[in-house]
């Protein structure tokens, strides 16, 4: 299948390794493909450039977000959420129309520093923005709740442990569900929370998640529901 | 030990039966006690009237917040999140001083309808409030993660599974997770998440609960964080 996957950051990175690697179609999605290309220092979080990831992955290709979004049968946000309505509106609604729009992005603004502040909050969630802008795409909020290492390879957390789904379309919510068993999630451990308003509880896991990333220093963790079946 | 728990609803009764079979000192503070013993309906979520479980309990002594705030080495606050600055306000700040102060409330308002607004969200805290508001005092927030009935009885909930701690006094912490123990709750069940700050996380864990608990039926379930060790 045909994945556009927006961001080039190391979530979008290990997520369009995973769908070559289950020998998906898979081409990145960037403002300026040639900006990205020439970045040759580390990112904030000492990530290689993106070139050199490039270069380990050519069968990924890099474009736009419009000409990525327009080749993908499906389509992944994994932009900044702050700046993920930029990134779909530069890729464009006819490009994401009647697609599967999986929004694994996190509102998080870091600019007053630490801890980020969660934006919209509690009274909204970007799942909600993004399904709000793009009526005609079938948005699936999931996977935001997880580190990216632990998105393609939840084996690394010991244990059960679980995966959330929020989206009003069911059928795009069986075809992630579909995605997630694919990259190693029992499929019992896919909780489905209802309607994409239930990204907001979602979204709303993430300041705790950074609280438990620094008090255990590592991100091979995850929530499980106890008591759930 | 003397205890004061703030509230007559479904939490504070069963927090303060559970003090009592410990062979703790309880009093319940409410407003109004002969307004709470006058009340002969059952609450919306179709408990008891206060008078018919106190009938029950009679060892539990019903005084106003000041007075049950003053007797008690330590308070729980079990009122609802939205009354709880006012109900400590009438308990008295005096009252509070130098005492453990146990915040289990959860600032949810269901004046707009379900699901319920979280306040203040995420640049703040009920936690965090009770704590500017009664500097003197040393507030823990803990168990608002959980129904009341796991607070008590945490085998209710099959397996593993967490309670969290918030605070800045290191004491106080250490008080309050005797307590836990002594109801039930492993040791390394408690995680301490870290200064009161970190109570944001704790309350915004609120929105998935609820939303689990409409999806599962019932209210004996709990978060455990898989590879916290």
């Amino acid at each position: 299948m045909r994945y556009a996957v927006l961001g080039t950051g190391i979530v979008g990175r290990t997520l369009a390794a995973k769908l070559g690697s289950l020998d998906h179609d898979v081409v990145i999605g960037t403002r300026d493909p040639e900006a990205t290309l020439a970045r040759s220092e580390p990112d904030a979080m000492g990530n290689e450039p993106f070139a050199a990831w490039h270069a380990a992955h050519p069968a990924v290709q890099l474009e736009p977000f419009e000409e990525a979004a327009a080749h993908g049968e499906a389509v992944v946000n994994t932009t900044s959420g702050t700046a993920s309505l930029d990134a779909l509106n530069s890729a464009g609604g006819a490009n994401l129309s009647g697609k599967v729009l999986i929004d694994v992005a996190n509102p998080l603004d870091f600019s007053h520093g630490m801890p980020p502040v969660l934006n919209p909050g509690n009274t909204d969630s970007l799942g909600e923005q993004i399904q709000r802008s793009f009526p005609d795409s079938r948005v699936v909020k999931t996977l935001n709740t997880v580190n990216c290492a632990v998105m393609v390879e939840p084996g690394r957390v010991p244990g059960a442990h679980n995966v959330f789904v929020s989206g009003d379309d069911s059928g795009a919510k069986r075809h992630v569900t579909e995605l997630l068993v694919s990259f190693g999630w029992p499929a019992g451990s896919v909780i489905d929370l209802g309607g994409i308003e239930t990204a907001r509880g979602a979204e709303m896991l993430l300041p705790i998640w950074l609280r438990l990333f620094g008090l255990l220093g590592h991100a091979d963790f995850n929530f499980h529901i106890q008591g759930a079946r």
